[in-house]
């Protein structure tokens, strides 16, 4: 009703004065207006009058705030808006992803959607990429103070004496999560607990770390010597950090994705021989990462994996991590092997991001919107796609370098010998 | 008219069919439509009708592509929305950012902005977060081939010897880029010259990369020994992985922020006391970080990255490098010292995906938008905010560890004593 | 006999001229003259002629080189003397190792010796130095190639199948060895199988080679698919290079050595406060090794492990990841904890260098020179007794960093007064 | 004469008693005898009765104590004696080292001789080995504290500005050395400054800490601002630990030494074809090594530098990052091109180890003992031959896996032919 509307219109204005009097805070808004989309309207208004900006891009948006605020944001003020552009088909041989795919890829950065879209042209046409899920375990390790090594080991052996009642504690808190292993780590008298959980369709950071939590609890209770909780993430997870304990140990998914690129699809799609791709992810990938102190091997597995993540509705700064890996190539009968290693790709369909609309059709694109059946298949589903997407996308950055040396050699020697008779 | 518009209408659908019939590719309905809109609804329409699901979400999109097709996007179909949430004020004494800042941050992880909000709020009652810009270049690192170590000595020789030249054609393919200098590395016979360029505004990979390619042609071409160029970038960049050779040369901004937290602040606002919060930071940062393998020895930067490069239109793949960093705290008579130092933080105002709506508004509400005067000093204000937003995050999960584990502890010390009772 | 000396004369002046001719090459002067020690001279004095050189220092050797070379050494031509320092008495109190100990230090870095000495005090006074052996296993890891992922994925499961097969092939070459697990890793087609072992009192690289070899020739007859071997070591064991693998899941013995410090040792013994060894371990140690991308926290593990390691007949290169580590300190209630944890400690008390006259003889000062009783015993005895010696070398370098900044400032204090009064 | 001798015989008694009976520490034994040789004695005596050993064997040297306690040692009792083997003759083409050298190896592994033998002869039948000294500058690398970021860089650019006063402080502590630059780098409130010197023939660590220690004593006496010093070595040195700054900005020599392997010399010195070499460098030292999280990709570097670190009095410990670096392999024209590139290798021909009599002969055997001409030479000639002696045992090693590789599947296929035919 207009009368209702009048209201409204008033009570959110008061709110805005008082944000920008400074008598409300940015958060209380929610409360005093007691509807979500009222309060973020109250917040952007109210920025716009203090700041001299307009907000109203940010404010067009098909988000239901009463849905989200405290599951997937505070103080919102509406939304950012990427676009998205898709590559495909793409096709994937994996064990739960099968058939011929459209990518969504949200990203800002110019070329890349066609790039990607190139790869997968000449992925397609190679047979398709295969896929393959070979680690899959959602982490999170506690940091424990102890007295002293004696304790540290004491605290450890019990720790695995009493692994099912831990079990049952963690598990105890979730409904998909099931508890793999703990693995141990300890400095002097410090100790690591590295909690691993099969986290079904979740990417599982969550259920990890509440399962952990009751877990570690458990375990301050019973433990009949010292031991204190430091902090319930201890940075072996590793979280939102690059980590060799996830290279070697993987963290959310492991994935493999290869393809076999016949040579004249080399040459026709991509422009370039096997050889020269191959030459340069050795000088590139391999030795140039190496002589920077990198610990990742590949050309712009992030670029791939942060559109999709953006798309999807995934942890975005798990891009950091994700996006850590190998590309290997081998000359086989003048066709071109080209795999790739992502071992701790942390993806998931449901939970976090993924429940929101636009994230949830790009999923759905997929066909890997929401619980799979049996659980788990999604999210796996979702990281073959992933990696075979990776593979598409470093085939094309390794023919397109290879193809343009080699263009600006010939474009050079001709320069060359016109400056040689002149 | 109607008329037009029954017309486009056919057209669309005459796309839509040759999509779905396999007759017309993605990315030709652009071309055969001639409005990048057009197109993007024919191959929304489309891959509606192939896949079976709704794409309405994703089509409800303020986006006009036609200004971003090719600048931003390639076969678009829509775009995703990612909710933002404003955290602030936030006080920052910076060096171009000086003043209270409400900081846009597209998240879809619930609390994240209530934490950063939280931090931002500790620090601001303490006077703010002090800001430095204390190195700003950005690199492309090209790799040569050459035909052994002489030769390799002899090219890097003769590089820096006419360095003058090399910076000549370099710059003329920029208006604001000025080469600062090339790095030269070698491994056996291969060399990699790092090009490092001030680029203003722009966060600038794309005008270090053309620049470079203008560089390594003119090289190329009046080099009298023998070299070829392997790939423009070499991994010696380090572009989107993580690198050692970023954290101790720089790439994109090196910015450190810093606060000294009251005790009183520290126990009121983030009850968490100094000594507790420096005891999380040195077992889980320092002694975790190592532990794990890692090369970033924080807490959490890539959460906060993530959302504000998310939001204003940064490019999402670099939080790979640009979360990388190192908190450290100190307790001073009480009192809590925390830094954060992020040696790669790639960020611009101009270029990129911060010309979309969305994205330029979230630069406006930090008054980064577009083009600093004089030029570069707006993408520092926002290196800067963005650092003294790290550090509120930081600050925060640090402190909420301390506490929660303070808490735990009294509470299993209430049960144990329960226990021992019963 | 005279006659029989001259006779060797001649034979020996005949091989030296055959070889300053060049008709005669190094390694042939064993064959032609049936005794290695006469070879030895031959070759000595051939290079003394040749290069006109004096090599009668490293002539003068008590080695007898029948009972050496081939299993120590080819082309010998005497021995280089190295100095051998005592630092003791040690405190240990290990598993293996109790008692107090005089250890034997080979080096030519004045002030080493001392240094050690005077943290063995330190240690010493406090109750003596706490060790223990918490991980013991000697890995050898084969990469092999296989056609893709699938296969990869297969022959792992293969492995996992038959290991009990594999187990015996392995442990049918060795008395001691036996096979504790093997650990596979995956990159696209290439797989590494890392073999652990428990090689009782032997470092046992050679062992594991060897047992590896047959595994690895065993698996490749019988794996019923298509896997070949690319290398017996495929750098992922790792040997003689620093690797996270060798820190997160260990090579060798993986030892803790720890020790509370009393406040007034500290401060009488090693001159330095507590709270000022802690601080600089955490600038140094921990941030500093952190900022310079090392992989090793500590401040000179190295100086130690090397002397020791060519003390006791050790492999001297392995000291590269023998010495690889973390320094981890506490102040508690006024004392000092500090622990040093090395992940990867190569030693062994039986073959190899250990056989050696002068190195048998320094093994025996630490009562572990040959096999233990039970079998491995001496070897962990070593193990403890050297994480010891770092512990007790860690700490002095410590607290002489911190006492001399501090002595340091008080002197500048006072020229700093002087100057300003004039 | 004979009552001398009975009193030295009483007075070494005495001490021996002393120190058995813990009324004379091991270190008085020099002051109370005054004489290094007999205290060695008293010393090695007193522990033979203490521990129930025979040190004979370490009791025999050639060693005069008197010229080496304090410099080189404290509290000997004897030497250890390291076997040396020759490999060689070695072609080596450096700008230092010119010539067919035979290299000098103290080593107690056995084959090590006789497998870098087999390396140097296919080098040298392929002409040698090309080597280079590509960078050269020994480092110290103090931590100073200041209060905040803002006093960070104030210090750090008043140390750029007063740079000549710097240069003239530390130089005025060394006759030979000269500073070649300062290299500032940053973490919040901590500043490292890492002084790189030129230090002629030394290895010049020592060199390097005492102008470091002069110059920053001068620094924290001039400095206007508020600055203290935690360590005069700060861990970016970096000293002894594997670190990427130095792999990046180098220690010692930075070396390259490189050899283009004929085909026909690959296959009858070495039973490997280049592209099997080729492909086990790939697969094992770069792959594997990444894949392991090393940051170091070779075979066996430290095998080789160990074996001369020993045999030449370097610094052992130094064996760390001085093995560290890169072997790279191309296949030309069915040839194979071998480069080994070691980023910080710290050798001397003057000072530490080297003046020792057995050490001093195996630097006169490479024509590198004591001070070049002009000095600095011998230092960089002892560098190239090591280099190039690194070269042909990363050569063999890798030709040797190959090889056995090849055999085995040769022999295999035989097997696997009679087991099908089973």
């Amino acid at each position: 009703m207009a009368g209702d509307s009048g209201s409204w219109n008033e009570k959110i204005e008061e709110v805005v004065k008082g944000i920008v009097e400074g008598r409300i805070r940015l958060h209380e808004a929610d409360r005093i207006l007691g509807n979500a989309n009222a309060a973020a309207l109250a917040r952007r208004l109210a920025l716009e009058r203090m700041l001299g900006v307009g907000l109203s891009s940010i404010g067009s948006t098909i988000l239901d705030f009463e849905e989200i605020v405290g599951r997937n944001i505070e103080n919102p003020i509406g939304a950012v808006q990427v676009p998205v552009g898709v590559a495909g088909p793409l096709r994937v041989n994996g064990e739960y992803a099968r058939g011929d795919f459209y990518v969504p890829l949200a990203t800002t950065e110019g070329a890349l959607v066609a790039s990607i879209n190139r790869g997968a042209k000449a992925v397609t046409l190679s047979g398709g990429a295969r896929a393959r899920v070979i680690h899959d375990g959602m982490t999170r390790a506690p940091a424990f103070w102890t007295p002293g090594i004696d304790e540290a080991v004491r605290f450890v052996r019990w720790v695995r004496e009493r692994i099912e009642d831990i079990r049952r504690e963690a598990e105890s808190t979730t409904r998909h999560g099931r508890l793999i292993e703990v693995q141990p780590f300890i400095a002097g008298n410090i100790v690591w607990l590295r909690f691993v959980y099969s986290t079904a369709d979740a990417m599982g950071m969550n259920m990890a770390t509440i399962a952990t939590d009751r877990a570690a609890e458990w375990i301050l209770k019973n433990y009949p010597g010292t031991a204190r909780l430091v902090a319930i993430s201890g940075n072996m997870c590793t979280d939102k950090k690059p980590a060799m304990i996830n290279m070697l140990l993987g963290r959310g998914k492991t994935v493999v994705a290869e393809a076999v690129i016949k040579r004249d699809v080399a040459l026709k799609v991509l422009k370039a021989a096997p050889e020269d791709i191959d030459a340069v992810n050795r000088v590139k990938n391999l030795l140039g990462s190496a002589r920077a102190g990198s610990m990742s091997y590949n050309a712009h597995f992030a670029n791939i994996i942060a559109a999709i993540f953006i798309a999807t509705g995934q942890d975005v700064a798990q891009v950091v991590e994700s996006s850590m890996g190998y590309t290997w190539t081998e000359v086989r009968d003048g066709d071109l092997y080209i795999s790739v290693t992502l071992p701790s790709l942390e993806v998931g369909t449901v939970g976090g991001g993924t429940r929101l609309p636009t994230q949830r059709e790009a999923l759905a694109m997929l066909g890997a919107a929401g619980g799979g059946d049996p659980p788990g298949t999604n999210a796996r589903k979702l990281a073959e796609i992933i990696a075979a997407t990776v593979l598409a996308g470093e085939l094309n950055l390794l023919a397109a370098l290879a193809a343009n040396e080699l263009a600006r050699a010939h474009r050079l020697l001709g320069r060359g010998g016109a400056r040689s008779r002149g």
